[in-house]
């Protein structure tokens, strides 16, 4: 959560507000219910999640419980298109694509105070004492920041709050806050377990520290460690997590693990605004120490920071992230605030591993999770040998979203040129608007995305092109080589998971008229295998719409809707 | 200097070729003169170098003679305006603006075999026992690279050659090679004296390591350790530095002083291609220690790649570099070869120390090396409470290159908003290309520039917008800040030194037509004081030109077109 640079009055919504004991809610807020949203608009992406209306920005508290439940918190103006007022919206989710949304789960516990971004845990074995008679209580970790009536910051602190209801509704703890602190830029706690005891990890932003704390019971915190002054600065650290994961070999089979240390930047980043770095290391239960001093990125474009992994994947497996997908630079301006009242988006969810990637050593991959609740139709599966073109039209894909596997197999690579390339575009025929991507195959090797070509946004601060050097073969001149890539476009997102995911690229676009057709031209030696698969991808948020197109969220509106388009009836783990 | 792409063949030179006996010598490359240069075009930098025709890309071999005399040689194609076929040119200067094109200094000493990148150092004292009779000796240490004739990459290997004449002509040392390699990415040693001995780093590109060497002579050469896995790796790391600066305080003083190692990366920086990044640290004569695991990067554009350090600057004073401004990623393509005749500028001088940003921590600045040899007259000096603008018809400036100066002080911080600002561009009212830069003053604070209004070129990869975060003042709401800015434009290059050079950004442009207007706006509080000086620049090499507009080099030739033209002769150390 970056700072806020200014506090949003103006009230969006009307719902029903009922202001609570324990906090101050702005009558514009509702509570108890879910916001309401319109997810038709040109601009919405259909298989990610964004806010039924107002701003979103960093991901929070994202855990999985016992039900195999995702949850998903986030930093939420609901009452403006801009960032401010910070709430904690809620969204569930049985596969990370469908997602029910759920009543505002953390509001301001005072006016002038704000719920920063911060974590979440299912505290199974009532460590915390707020749970003596079950096992799915849900604690959550966050920072109160206070403004004063001059619009200055005053301190950050770190707080909790309990939810007996699995994560709906939460307490405030009446013994807040459980870190004090007089800095006004300390913030974005992230909770995880560690053998015998929880572990914090925070951000003085502007010390380019992340502390690490130790508890027994999520109440009383022993400040254990700092790491710090690593990587690139920017100008704040912000949004630390700290996970363990598996460290796998070229067949998959797990060899090792590691903990990864994220850290995200803002402002500063090399291409602008926020990024995310990443440190591999080890954990002893209070001090990370890195394997090497080398920086590493999450993503190469400009519109993934602030990704958090969810808490509760078990211990070995993959672990899973969502970013928020935009940039502080030019995200209150761009134009789905004024055309349709909601801004920003998450990524799709990723699944994180390490592995070694060729010549560059080990590196966190991000694979797109299982996409097969929102797979649709084949929309193309061809192969060609080396030189080959595809042309689409998908203007009958109601959801305009796709999903695109390109696998290119017995590469001799003592035949490429510098004209070896694939390249994938979509543009509107209606408007000339055009997203460019592709990979040249020889030399520097670079992956690139261009979004120059989209005209229905322009910022001082939206780059254009982005791009990778993917070294995706070991350099053998000898060896046929290999190499794939996959996609996911969704209306206004594009996002590339190059050669297995050891690179991932977020973009986010906003054309002017809806892309429609796709182009694909490989032009690489004879021989090569070049295989193309494209699906298109079913809306995510349709099935919940009612005759308005609106979808309210709760359960008994979600089935009534449901049932009226005859569909399955996506059931949420929340009884009312 | 990067992996060749395919070797050139085409010459696009009819100069006289002297066989040597030492050397290999392409026909079309003219031996013991000048190859002679037109710099009249309408993208030619004025008062950077630029090879006099053909393609340059990483200087090489800088140092400062006894005489103040600046040796720049750089990697050098005299038959091709793309990669290939590797020389070292040669110019000099006596003030790192005005320069004289030398004759190319080192050739290939067989076909196929090239001479990649590396540096030169004054052996005062006849170490290496090739100067028995004098102390100004000079060595050049750099990387030979075989390639075979299929076009793949054979061992790079270090060697020495050495020049009785000051530098202006070498012989290859019998025993080459100094440092034996079978790697085919070992390469560009910059050798400095520590106390007493010699020390080279070198690059083992592929496996990001710099290899630390020590000598006694220049020509036995011990290793001594390695410098490996720190910072942004992208693809390759390159062309090394290791430099001993200053450290000063905020007035200017001397407090510490500290070493500086620079690694260029490519491909894989993080906006695409080449891009440098800096440790700072302490060396004991054998071992490089980081202060921290702090990656911080030279420049946040993106066309400043490989940038050397003069050797020879005396010890305690600040350093001195000129790096190569372009990048690889559109290096070959950019619209001067094929208009002009040749690519690629080198930056402008820049004067390095390492200071205290605030709270940011240490940082090296990128200062300009005093203008005063080429400023000319000055056009606009004014001054405005908060805002203001100027409009500056430039188009009668015959070189088409201005200096800039901006400085704010009394910013009140309180007063800021998100539309504070200080805006510069550039246009050509003609052709309506637009260059354009600017300061927000409040939040993020950052500094921007956008090339995406030039219309004369454009690439997959030429990306139009850098921004870097500038935290200018330390954050007290208390205290008026103060801010500043210098830039300089040259046709076809912008630079531009933010903040008292904490932060500097070089970037390329090629207008369709000249720039001839400038435009600055001043968004600031009222008490807001801002100072605007702009001058217009001589051009360094209009002078040299004879009738015919080319510049020869030669000192014969130059004398002659001085006279001619009624202007100071311009003394070149170089006595034929």
């Amino acid at each position: 959560m970056a700072r806020l640079r200014g506090l949003v009055s103006g009230a969006l919504l009307a719902g029903s507000a009922v202001a609570q004991t324990s906090t101050f809610v702005n009558p514009a807020v509702p509570t108890h219910t879910p916001v309401p949203g319109n997810y038709t608009g040109a601009l919405r992406p259909q298989v990610h999640f964004s806010p039924p209306q107002g701003f979103m920005n960093d991901p929070n508290g994202m855990f999985v419980d016992a039900n195999g439940t995702w949850h998903l918190y986030y930093q939420y103006n609901p009452t403006g298109v801009v960032a401010g007022n910070q709430h904690w919206g809620h969204a569930t989710s049985d596969d990370l694509y469908h997602w029910v949304n759920q009543p505002i789960a953390l509001f301001p516990p005072e006016e002038r105070v704000y719920v920063f971004s911060g974590s979440a845990v299912v505290d199974a074995n009532n460590t915390s004492g707020f749970f003596p008679d079950q096992d799915n209580g849900v604690v959550a970790i966050f920072t109160l920041a206070r403004y004063y009536e001059d619009g200055s910051g005053g301190p950050q602190t770190q707080n909790i709050a309990y939810s007996r209801d699995g994560g709906y509704t939460f307490e405030y703890y009446s013994e807040n806050p459980v870190i004090d602190s007089t800095s006004s830029h300390f913030r974005d706690p992230k909770v995880v377990w560690y053998e015998d005891h929880w572990v914090l990890v925070a951000a003085y932003a502007q010390e380019f520290v992340v502390g690490i704390f130790t508890s027994p019971d999520l109440k009383d915190w022993t400040f254990a460690s700092n790491f710090t002054q690593h990587g690139l600065l920017g100008a704040q650290y912000e949004c630390p997590n700290l996970v363990k994961m598996p460290v796998r070999d070229a067949s998959g089979a797990v060899i090792d693990e590691k903990y990864v240390m994220t850290i995200s930047i803002q402002p500063g980043a090399p291409l602008g605004g926020s990024v995310t770095e990443y440190f591999l290391g080890d954990f002893n239960g209070t001090h990370f120490t890195p394997t090497d001093a080398v920086t590493r990125l999450t993503d190469f474009a400009k519109d993934n920071y602030a990704a958090q992994f969810f808490y509760g994947v078990p211990d070995g497996q993959n672990q899973i992230n969502l970013g928020w997908a935009s940039n502080w630079q030019y995200t209150q301006k761009v134009p789905t605030g004024n055309l349709e009242g909601w801004r920003s988006t998450t990524t799709a969810p990723r699944v994180n591993y390490i592995t070694e990637a060729p010549r560059i050593g080990l590196v966190m991959v991000d694979e797109i999770y299982d996409l097969s609740p929102i797979l649709d139709n084949k929309l193309k599966e061809t192969t060609c040998d080396g030189v080959g073109t595809v042309a689409l039209d998908y203007s009958s894909v109601e959801s305009g979203a796709l999903y695109i596997e390109v696998n290119v197999t017995n590469i001799n690579t003592t035949l490429l040129t510098e004209y070896s390339t694939l390249n994938i575009s979509f543009a509107s025929p209606a408007s000339g608007d055009i997203l460019q991507s592709g990979f040249y195959f020889s030399g520097d090797t670079p992956f690139f995305i261009n979004r120059g070509g989209i005209k229905g946004f322009d910022n001082i601060f939206f780059t254009d092109k982005f791009s990778v050097a993917d070294v995706y073969s070991s350099g053998s001149r000898d060896t046929l080589a290999s190499w794939s890539t996959k996609a996911i476009i969704d209306r206004s997102i594009f996002e590339v998971f190059v050669d297995r995911g050891i690179h991932a690229g977020t973009v986010v676009f906003y054309p002017s008229q809806p892309l429609t057709t796709l182009n694909l031209a490989s032009r690489l030696p004879e021989g090569t295998s070049v295989s193309v698969n494209i699906w298109s991808l079913k809306s995510a948020w349709a099935e919940y719409e009612n005759e308005d197109g609106t979808v309210v969220g709760n359960v008994t509106t979600h089935e009534k809707s449901a049932e009226k388009k005859g569909k399955a009836v996506y059931k949420s783990k929340f009884t009312v």
